[in-house]
């Protein structure tokens, strides 16, 4: 190939890398999550799925659940909003699922107890569950069937949810999104440490993640 | 010309419409202000500026100020946002006004005072003042030299602020805004009621709107 300097095959080409913090219960996450894979492949760079739990982020600021239902008319256009963008993104119909948020702590653990490289389609499966099909993600029988779906063995990735050390990744997880100073999802955080915050940002953040490799 | 059948001269092609809703202490307002012009005539839109109060719709959500300071870390991501975005769109480099969020009551009012054709420009000079030269727009002086600069007669303008035909005009707005489900500034309504909230919807807010003429 051209341009193939020596010692190149082993040292490879550092590619820039962007961290995706996403949470399972929020509606624009899912929007980037569907979104993002082609995008960062075509940048070129490296994507880290990183799910969190918003809760305890909202608690501190005094809230008891989502912004969205703290206010109405946000929430209100939220729901219009997320049918559009649906739309324009070629995804399935938007389904406002019976409960939300939902609780995503399991499905939170599950992503978790996976490897890197199953972590991002058993994300995408939870989140069209939940808002292209209405489902529950807090029902243990609709994430195994999805885990059973994508060739995993549930019965062991449930059980995983219940050990040490998957808790404490998604606690530390959640304690350095607070941290970096992330007060919603998603959000994108370069090496750097510029922070984007909203499923509209994913697009600039890239171009940013390009320019610094 | 090609296609132009009698009485079009009267007649006209009826233009869909768009009302732009803003705040002059919103910064993504800011944004929306500045690039809206070319974006509505690319698009054969017509838009109505209709400038509102955000204080009485946060009051009735329960807040004494704005979101940006009631959350510390999604204000700190705001003015960075602002930043980049500013970059992005070829405006001067985004100056964080010492009084955030001005008050604004001033500028709305002269806003309103003026007709609807001088109000883009005023309304454009007062955000250039407030947000690329850090100026507060509470500022009787300050706005009276944006009105001079523009050609204006800048003493009986600010004397009209008093009248109260102006007054009730933006307690009108800020009325009707409160009716149509507004909860933050810059917001778009076609007029099926479809509305769109953010700098972020204004080129999704005109395709939409295109599509209904």
């Amino acid at each position: 190939m051209h341009g193939i300097q020596p010692g190149m095959t082993e040292e490879k080409r550092k590619m820039s890398k962007l961290d995706f913090w996403y949470e399972f219960a929020s509606t624009y996450s899912y929007l980037a999550a569907m979104r993002i894979e082609p995008l960062v492949k075509a940048a070129g760079v490296e994507v880290v799925w990183r799910p969190f739990l918003l809760g305890p982020i909202f608690k501190a600021q005094g809230w008891e659940t989502s912004p969205f239902l703290v206010q109405e008319a946000k929430g209100k256009h939220m729901w219009r909003d997320l049918a559009r963008l649906c739309e324009d993104a070629g995804l399935p119909p938007f389904r406002q699922p019976e409960n939300f948020p939902a609780r995503s702590l399991l499905a939170a653990r599950v992503a978790l107890a996976l490897n890197a490289r199953d972590r991002p389609a058993f994300s995408r499966a939870v989140y069209t569950a939940e808002f292209a099909e209405g489902e529950d993600i807090a029902d243990r029988k609709i994430v195994a069937a999805i885990l059973q779906k994508l060739g995993h063995d549930a019965h062991a990735l449930l059980a995983k949810t219940e050990e040490k050390a998957v808790k404490n990744q998604l606690r530390a997880n959640t304690e350095e999104a607070q941290r970096l100073g992330i007060f919603g999802a998603p959000s994108f955080v370069l090496e750097s440490g510029e922070m984007f915050w909203g499923n509209d940002r994913l697009e600039q953040a890239l171009a940013w993640a390009k320019r610094q490799s």
